[in-house]
């Protein structure tokens, strides 16, 4: 690394990439699976993506197998199912024994059910059980994250015998700095830090050096949840025990991280209404797809919001004033809901709330949208008494801005609990739904009001 | 653990807090001590929020110093602020010993700075350089999350020799699984796994294991960059190094996890103008100070709105039925905008756009909201048309959708894209600058159409 400091880390990456497809394209293996050590299997997976088919089989049929697993980890899933495509079931078999079951079940979960029964029925009898037991559990659940590649030992075992074992397993284990401690029905009692290990005396038990309070999670827990505790308690990994405290597997940080992004994606998309799957790189029809049904969703509530002002015609006949004025109310409730939206969404995705015994936070919320009402009611009264010279208009708009914005900072609470209540993402297109409330009450609101004072607008 | 699955893990730890209470409350140091042992650091900080003066006074005379540090370094600021108040600089300092200097740094940063000064000045000579040296950095950046505790070793050592230094200076480091490898000059050339080093031959260098290929980043780099490529290369801890290759410190994955978390809140946030800091917590006053100025911004792009809109009164005089079709284009296209902006504001937070480049997106979610345009333009026309029994009131209504929501498209992608480019937060408050677009081009551009086509409305 030291003399190569005239380079920026992104040059060296990008003449390694170059090189390495190059000498596929001479199939020059060796040279290949030489030059393959000095590229990080990320970035690999990443120049692939814009590889041609030729280039991907040249690939699959030069490189070794460890390498390939290594690979597959990495690549996202469409360049995994191409790549699999590549690859006979011998051969698919014989990768696989280098990576850790996890990563395995999440590629047999991209794959179409019969190749997936095939290599299935192709394992060995010991890790078809696993494999179809890992398979079993949801994708957003703990088991659907967790590995079986940790290091899980006898509490009674001496220090001694168990840093004999931890050299024995260590290099197929996903983590090593903390090893589970159990008793003798499996069950997970504590955790050792390698550390306490490494200088503890030979003789030592390992019981007598563990940690005994550790946080579990269940299979079935959902996956923000997990990603919560390993947030909070800082852990490096968490262990997954079933009912009987028996431990079935370890999700780890790296795994943890990818929920976060994850998680935190969806809440920002479906707070608009946009499908979780959408990205930058979604097609044109794929984006309208996943955007219309919300879109739709919105045409109903700007048809109420429509339907508001309709029955107020007749008045707006009268002063055409209110057309141009009422937008100000609705336009500046629904950014003031989507204000108290957007902190409600985001403690509810970190875990410090919930509907029940909330009803002081609600109250809170209103209450900052009646203040706020307040002053932008008087800065919007004032300039509309005065461009329309007509004080009553003014105080009309004030009433409904102190309203609408109070509706507003309550709806803001209410929508996200509410969904939250009933199981659904609080996100879930709650922007859609504020904005539909305070358009429709914002409208109904400030044209009653004009109605009542009509007199005086005249 | 085994015997107590009749409690969930809540029950086991309220009473474990209680009873911690109530020793406090006795004055039983020893016993306090002992059940201290019982509680997550990070449970009893919480729990310690709701405490009176009076407990957190006896916590802090009846708590061991290593306890003590090791609560500070997981309570939030108020509450470490508040411990720190009780105790005086020679305690501070002794509890000061049991902690990261990272850790140390950030309770520094938050006390007055007289406190500081003296305490500072009171430490000794190498350590008070390190810790001035850590404080000169950023908060945000890479050098102001990095901790110091890491094991850095000469790659011309033995893994005999190595794996003795590992036992020596590992419970003092927040990393053991990676050792980093060092050449004559503090230089980085690589990292050495500790599974490799365990069964390595004794005799081995640290170089002939050590992988050469090292993602770091530089002390200047942005927090979100450094979490970026952690998340990326899934890194349990990412080095820094200065311009010459020399090693500084170590970022550790579960302060990558913070600044996730952080980063997200404030996109969440800031997207619908409010400030970073507001939580659930807030006070109305300070929630309501924290949302104000935005929603002045929005004051302004309504009245924009509504100076479009009285621009057309004479207009709408002749057709009220413009004033209650016209909020249904405003009010699609500010959605469908939104579904725009957080795509992009997503894509961007992950770091996978900038401005440069990226016309062709921009293009792209322009042409998505053509599409949706026009199914949405076709709905709302024929429904528009058949309610108010006018069929170019539908065809208005309809044109008037179609270029709105390609504007709408075309600006959802730009203004976060221009904000980034302007080095500002793509999020902040991209959504009422959007519908503030919206609103006054869907007005001008609903009533122009309207006026061009009066005599058939009449």
């Amino acid at each position: 690394m030291g003399q190569e400091t005239k380079y920026s880390q992104e040059e060296i990456l990008e003449l390694r990439q170059t090189q390495f497809a190059e000498a596929l394209r001479k199939a020059d293996a060796a040279k290949a699976n030489e030059l393959y050590e000095h590229i990080h299997p990320v970035d690999l997976a990443e120049a692939m993506e814009d590889w041609e088919e030729e280039l991907l089989s040249r690939f699959c049929g030069l490189l070794e197998d460890e390498k390939l697993a290594e690979l597959l980890e990495e690549a996202d899933e469409k360049l995994q199912v191409e790549l699999i495509h590549k690859l006979d079931n011998s051969r698919l078999l014989k990768i696989f024994g280098f990576m850790q079951k996890d990563d395995i079940v999440d590629i047999l979960g991209n794959l179409r059910i019969n190749r997936r029964k095939q290599l299935i029925d192709l394992m060995r009898a010991g890790e078809r059980k696993i494999i179809t037991e890992l398979l079993g559990y949801d994708e957003d659940t703990a088991g659907g994250l967790m590995t079986t590649a940790y290091i899980a030992l006898n509490g009674q075992l001496t220090v001694g015998a168990a840093l004999r074992k931890i050299k024995e397993i260590g290099p197929k284990t996903e983590l090593i700095e903390t090893i589970f401690v159990l008793n003798h029905q499996k069950q997970l009692v504590g955790t050792a830090d390698l550390r306490d290990i490494l200088i503890a005396n030979d003789t030592d038990t390992l019981s007598s050096i563990s940690e005994e309070q550790v946080i579990y999670v269940e299979p079935e827990t959902d996956q923000e949840e997990v990603s919560l505790l390993v947030s909070k308690y800082d852990l490096n990994a968490i262990p997954v025990v079933n009912k009987r405290q028996v431990l079935l597997g370890i999700i780890t940080v790296d795994d943890i991280i990818d929920v976060i992004m994850e998680e935190h994606t969806e809440d920002m998309l479906q707070l608009a209404g946009v499908s979780k799957e959408e990205t930058i790189d979604s097609t044109i029809p794929e984006s309208v797809r996943r955007r219309l049904p919300w879109l739709c969703v919105n045409l109903i509530t700007a048809f109420l919001g429509s339907f508001a002002i309709k029955s107020f015609e007749h008045v707006i006949a009268q002063v055409v004033a209110l057309s141009a004025t009422m937008t100000i109310v609705t336009g500046l409730s629904g950014n003031s809901g989507n204000q108290t939206l957007s902190v409600i969404i985001r403690s509810l995705a970190l875990g410090e709330l919930e509907l029940k015994g909330s009803w002081k936070l609600i109250l809170k919320q209103a209450a900052v949208g009646l203040v706020d009402g307040i002053f932008m009611g008087i800065c919007t009264g004032v300039i509309v008494a005065m461009i329309y010279d007509n004080f009553y208009l003014g105080c009309i708009i004030f009433g409904a801005m102190v309203c609408n914005m109070m509706i507003a900072g309550l709806s803001g609470a209410l929508i996200p609990l509410v969904l939250k209540a009933l199981k659904q993402d609080p996100a879930l297109a709650s922007s859609i739904f504020l904005t539909g409330v305070t358009d429709v009450l914002g409208f109904f609101i400030f044209l009653s009001l004009a109605r009542v004072f009509l007199p005086f607008l005249l």
